[in-house]
């Protein structure tokens, strides 16, 4: 896609100064950008970027005095940050949808149905009795087993894998190598040792606006459902085992795990590299610091832990801080009892 | 599937109180069921769940009173839990078995075998000298590469993939996204302070009754087997690098990793996120805490260990209660110093 | 593939003593090696295998004076190991180079070009204006985007993910499963406690001779590439956040986890389950034990550090020594304050 900077400015409602024919086919950031890019000056800390950037052209304040001369050409607007945001929005929607239609050989279940304005790449695989919305983008090798529900606009990329039963609402993004619904992690030990698989008939319902980050595992539920509500964001590498439920607007980052059974509440955060044992709740607005361990549940909301075990973070901070001063404490309590 | 309650009660050997005319498609918790759904009563803790529920037909024992009405029908047998268990594992098979015959396209070497009653899913990939047993289920987009042994009644779910030269007995179940057989990570330092990679040309061995749960990634040996022994259970993204040996009917928790060459005994249970360094040895029935980190081998049947690094799971627990008292401990030696 | 052993000795220029008419079709170690493998010899407190080995042949030192007799055939060269290590090497390229041509049904976007002497699985995918090199693999159910640059020589092993834009260059390595260029983690709070999306427009590059392990996830960048430098090695499951730089030839283990921005610097070595906080500097040389939290900038060339936090790793260990032994401490202490 290639634009030039009049076309932008017009979409931006701002005005241009310098050559209005130049193109654009990229957004970059001022002190990264090259021949071909658009850039941005909000912080007036970047403004010597401004006088040197690479950049076809940058978007900068109306109210912007030059102070020396630029070879790019301006766009000027009232607010450049926002404008941007705007125009990057507008660039993800546009890769995105430019992927409609249905690419050779891809397969779908004879009792299953796709909306309106849908993407299917080649080798992705739709099972049986499946309910896909508008909109749908299904990228290559995504594989969607039987009795499915997506709905509108949900974004499945390459090689994501969606069990039998799943449910995913609206607006969803699932990105490659996530596995949702694969059997909760149940085995029965036995009288000699050994272990026997328990059925693991339930299924995952991912609610609307729900992302779900790379390579990331959902287990479905022993039976009944693992759920996540609406409007949580789960990263890369993420462990959600069975009958967890995630509540709304809860943010979980990269390689943590959440063990069967427990409850995390709504507004949470937890940061990178956090386990959560199993059967416990989590209360609201929760924030976990990276690499905690949790074994309680967590009652109050708004309550801020760290550690393994972890705990309050500040009575943590405090911990840790006498933790490495340590031998010193050692040898003066030596020192007492030898004075003694 | 839809049965009778009438059926059902004929396979369990129980006799039906109320309308055995009506249908049930599945199986859920009683105080979660809704109409078409079968659900038991076993706990008396659950009783009250029983006069409310939506479940269409409910367990319950021969001798169960009922206080009040119930909508449901009831099969009434000698033991509700039993029953119930029965019939999830008919569930479960009947799932698995519902899945055969080939769909297209796939891909085989001319050169593979593949047994009886096996299902090859759409886009599944099987390479030149393989030998595949009977009642195989082989997902789509799953990946068995060249001189690949696979014993009966094994499923590899959807894009689960297959190194060549991979071993797998009967009764596996590898679960989607799971990757058998990657290079080991194993880089000689060069003169130059660059990396060259040693090459790895050992494989994977599962014997039988091995499960591997999605993502998770075990790597070929450099030379000869990494070996994952009858009946172990592994979950979902853990990492078992090259040449480690995990015995019999041992357990490891999700985001667990075992680094090269260690060996784990029988008839463990490795909780969450624990960390193997390479080259040691962890003794028959060892249970080792979530998070621990392991960096010495374990000599003595049946030991508990937690921590990072890990020791004697009491002691750690010890350590730990005054760990978070450490800023009060210091104080007090301040206090103590200064009465001097 | 199958060599006598006479063949063998040719290409590493040493002399057959016994039958050279032996045929051997594989490596191993030589206390594990059977029939039709060839071992070697190099390290003396391994002679007395030689005696048992199971192998057909032995590459042993033309100065080794037999102390028994032996059964298998022997070829006698000045450095057993190095003969040995060219040997492992030669078998490995046999390995790669014996995959050629295109397996159908594969896809290709009518803009992008390959070069000569590649590989394409079957079911593998290549979108729109990708340039790809000479000698390529790109292994069964890999997915390339659109517009991504591959150089000479590279292996992309089944199921890998590389989203559009990726830049990867000459004889890298990208084991299954891997996803690289899947959408860094940004959402905006909004006011009402929700979270949108910020746009993920950057792309992905990797640098020469650069491996990643089976799925291991790299995102994008917000803008700009994230990278990894010339020669680094980066293990299974490993998460590299949106933006991060990876410097020339450093090592990361698996299951460890680089926040957003944060840049690594050259010849580190990163052990496993390591966690690094975004937006943070770690020097050239930086050793970083296993489970490590960095929270820190690291600024000294060559530092060794460990914990969570962590911190110089000699104090780490004598915190750690006097950690395991609080219990004891606070007796005293207590003691020492009763007796006042």
């Amino acid at each position: 896609m290639e634009f030039t900077v009049q076309q932008i400015a017009d979409l931006l409602q701002g005005k241009t100064e310098g050559d209005n024919s130049v193109t654009v086919r990229t957004l970059a950031k001022i002190e990264e950008a090259q021949t071909g890019a658009l850039a941005f000056l909000s912080n007036p800390k970047y403004e010597p970027y401004l006088y040197t950037t690479g950049a076809s052209a940058v978007i900068v304040s109306e109210s912007l005095e030059l102070k020396k001369p630029v070879n790019a050409t301006l766009i000027r607007v009232t607010d450049p940050y926002s404008s941007f945001s705007t125009l990057l929005e507008y660039y993800q929607a546009a890769v995105l949808a430019s992927k409609t239609g249905v690419e050779q050989p891809c397969f779908i279940g004879d009792t299953s149905s796709i909306g309106e304005g849908h993407y299917r790449g080649a080798f992705s695989y739709i099972g049986n009795n499946c309910k896909i919305g508008s909109n749908v983008r299904i990228y290559p090798q995504a594989y969607i087993g039987d009795n499915v529900t997506i709905g509108d606009n949900t974004t499945i990329f390459a090689g994501a894998k969606l069990y039998a039963n799943t449910v995913v609402g609206s607006n969803c993004t699932i990105h490659a190598g996530a596995v949702i619904g694969s059997d909760g992690f149940g085995f029965a030990p036995q009288a000699d040792g050994s272990y026997k698989p328990v059925p693991q008939i339930g299924n995952v319902v991912l609610e609307d606006d729900v992302n779900v980050g790379a390579n990331t595992t959902i287990d479905c539920a022993t039976m009944g459902s693992t759920i996540i509500r609406k409007g949580s964001k789960i990263d890369n590498l993420v462990q959600i085992a069975h009958n967890v439920e995630v509540g709304q607007h809860t943010v979980i980052a990269s390689q943590s795990g959440v063990s069967g059974s427990s409850k995390i509440g709504n507004h949470c955060v937890i940061a990178g590299q956090v386990g959560i044992v199993g059967h416990i709740t989590i209360a609201d607005k929760t924030t976990i610091g990276a690499q905690s361990g949790v074994s309680k549940s967590v009652k109050e909301t708004g309550t801020i832990i760290q550690g393994s075990p972890a705990f309050d973070y500040k009575q943590n901070l405090r911990a840790i801080t006498v933790f490495r001063k340590l031998p010193d404490l050692q040898r003066e309590l030596e020192e007492l009892k030898d004075k003694k």
